[in-house]
């Protein structure tokens, strides 16, 4: 029953209200109970003693070193062809980004929740998801992995060709202000975290079946969409390790200039999308309970 | 049973007739009970006291804001480069188009069923799904999300630039009859609404347990097979929010001759799916009960 | 348990066999029971009286109609352009094929089974899913449905582009023999009806979950690889509704030509795939029961 | 309960971990048992005598045959043109490798286990998830049918045409080192087996109910994706049936200098996927029980 447990009233009445109509419109079993889990601690000292937790960062490394290490690579072949029409052209690039983060989710969600982006755990953590000791571990590992990715490509390409390829690093494009770049980077995070805040909310997991099952899905085309679109404007950041992992390799002035953008614009991407899903998706601050 | 609840008889005898064979064919919970929704009331004065009213038609605004932020971006990123091999092409532009559906209505489904076109929300409220009110709530937030969207894009390339390369509005395309782009609108909308309702066909969710879980899936394939086919003739349409969102702010009359044909075409297509799905599909009309 | 019910035994001892490896290997409700349905009646007089049987024609019809519509103006909209770069592309015509069979399928397995194909038709119906009299009722209505469909596109198109841009009808290209044309329908049709069989056994479907819930992609995907590997050979038929559809409304001698090896290699290719699935994978004829 | 057990404990408390938070944070049926199946044996007799034995090797052969068939058809009508916009492109090759390995792990995963890959079937080995006998068995009918695939091809092409395009044969491209193509082989492989293991690990397949559900579809995304990356380096092997198949029918010094990189590199790829998967991931080794 969507007006059961969560909405706010906007009046006395109990209004019954009508389900969603579209896709979701035939679940019979929308009364489903769920619980909300409670809101992490922001310090877990038991979870230090866990192996689990080691394994989940370890998980993290080595998602985001597999990330960087195809994406680069896919990237330089790419760019180190004179035409593009003898390579899988910018759209194969745009496929590489989605399609790793479609795989690398589904092979550790289980593991460590599958962010392999710091923006993610970022956003997660606002909403109090996770704790900060892990966000930041998480994060730590996530820009590790990405370093590392993108060395072995470079040691593949060597130096010289590496170098002369722009290293996959992101910059903002020639005939677009920084502005611009900032931007999006904000709205490109927020289209990415916002499907991962709708893909894992507790809610609609219990009372839609096709949800969670298609999440790594999902997920991993708002990644190739948001490479789509914005390519052009900056390669598409959305993913501060991703980003620092190509400017530490490549280490170039054209590499760093522009970098903040790559960490400002994702954070306030995630935190703009936690706050839309938190407070009018869920409108937890509108419970009285 | 297919011939258990709804089958219209030809003659007298009550007929057990065998499954429909193919890729449903083994499915053996055919008989599992379902239970049409009621109509929508035309009016339903309660649901305007509650939030979930008003968040399902803020969903709807951020939604349709995102799709056209994201796939009037590609689009001019496209149609900015002299040669569209290093692009993401014109496939790249369908895949921005289907795939932001997928993952919208993906997200959306729960919250406001997922709709992020107002043929969607007319075809639907010729079946009686939704409430006049809720209907005409949702095709305004739908029109003013798209013109938010174009317009952060028109922000992003500047004026100059995004008035030359046409602003991803909508026209009929040299060497085509102004009617054959009404057809192709008709027929694409079709397929799409056609789609939306076998996804979310309370029937065929009881029966067919793989059917609702890949709802938004094959809509969105749906919408990227529609820009495959006829983005050479009409640029595609078949969302009159989109082609009005992006006529705006484009705002030349070039994207206003034809304006006309993006909502003209996108209505009769979602009615004949409706009544095509009503009529034929559920044969509801020739129904005793 | 792999062993229980249909291997045929080599040996007099009942060996438990281990599972099979892999991505099944770890369901562990392998047991679960199934039934085997009894095979179809050749001529089953019952269905003639019933609605559903006329309304899975009306759903074949409106589906290939459908299928050529979308994909014939898909091949126009690529071929009509002298730089393949500013259209979807050859790549985006296997998308049209693949996508398409993967909605429509997705949105006609419940009503009709989903075949949208004569060769698909054929196949089943050798190995008893449906009677004769349905599946020469759904090949004509498929043939037909084909035949409205590319005639539509020739509506938008116009007659004399139409006919010099080849009507998306199949021939065997320069360069490869007749031999050769005929053996790529074959094995083609093998991919696709060898899939459909996967994705619809019963005793599959019973044990691994994931196996009906996708069925719908695999099989769209299986033509979709299909035409990327034969389009350069014979434009990809597998299909013989949609030969015949572009064929009828192309109607030159270069379209019909060939046209009987995209009847006989389709059929050829089907009896092959229901062979194989009938006597090596279910050994069927070796079961003593 | 993620520290239910398996967990290693590093303190001697029981810390009652929270659940990795993502995209799995909200199943709650976390507790769910399992068991974990026990290690194949080296030598298994009796499955020697069960007919679904021998069946699952001709399902392999048959697999394996239709994977070279429609790849190296693919590849052939790509290299044959000299402009590539007028073929499926690069990307379309790299769809060809990962859609066949959806659509063929689909029909397989339950009479093989859906391997289709020597690499595959020695990483399963050496997590001890088949015997050894079955192992040898698949990979020699999966180089059988490669070989034949391969060969149909060259049929269909010609001989000359045939050996003037390359035939499909994998090496190490001009301008990187043979280090770099086995590092590419190895990484490659990687990749793949384990998004392998992942898929079909028994603990996840218990907890998280999307994981199995899509299994073939992150594994056909794995090989697409390594294509995209490493196909300007090797044409990516990381199957080395596929390589021999290709080499043998090519059989020229081109195709055979560089084909021991196309076995070393993928055995040891997968034997570090296996090795991940039992000590990091599952920490079989340091199990107590």
């Amino acid at each position: 029953m969507e007006g059961k447990e969560e909405d706010v009233r906007l009046g006395a009445n109990k209004f019954n209200e009508r389900q969603p109509i579209g896709t979701a419109a035939q679940s019979q079993d929308d009364g489903k109970d769920y619980t909300e889990p409670p809101p992490a601690p922001i310090f877990e000292p038991g979870e230090l003693t866990s192996w689990s937790f080691y394994r989940a960062g370890i998980a993290e490394f080595v998602a985001t070193f597999l990330f960087l290490y195809i994406t680069v690579l896919t990237v330089m072949g790419v760019v180190k062809e004179p035409t593009k029409c003898t390579t899988v052209g910018i759209q194969g690039i745009a496929w590489a980004f989605g399609g790793m983060i479609f795989a690398l989710v589904y092979c550790t969600a289980g593991i460590s929740g599958g962010h392999i982006n710091p923006a993610v755990t970022f956003g997660l953590f606002l909403a109090r998801k996770l704790s900060l000791t892990r966000a930041i571990y998480y994060m730590v590992m996530q820009c590790l992995g990405a370093i590392c990715g993108a060395g072995v490509v470079k040691g593949f390409m060597g130096n010289t060709r590496y170098g002369a390829l722009g290293g996959g690093a992101n910059s903002v494009a020639h005939g677009y202000t920084k502005g611009s770049g900032l931007g999006a980077e904000i709205v490109g995070t927020f289209v990415l975290v916002y499907t991962v805040f709708s893909a894992t909310d507790a809610k609609r997991s219990a009372r839609d079946s096709h949800v969670p099952i298609l999440a790594p899905l999902p997920i991993g085309f708002a990644v190739f969409l948001v490479h789509l679109a914005t390519i052009p404007i900056t390669g598409t950041g959305i993913n501060p390790a991703r980003s620092l992992g190509a400017a530490i390799i490549f280490n170039k002035d054209k590499g760093w200039d522009d970098h903040w953008i790559f960490w400002v614009g994702p954070f306030i991407g995630a935190a703009l999308a936690a706050l839309y899903h938190v407070v009018v998706i869920r409108a937890i601050p509108f419970k009285s309970k």
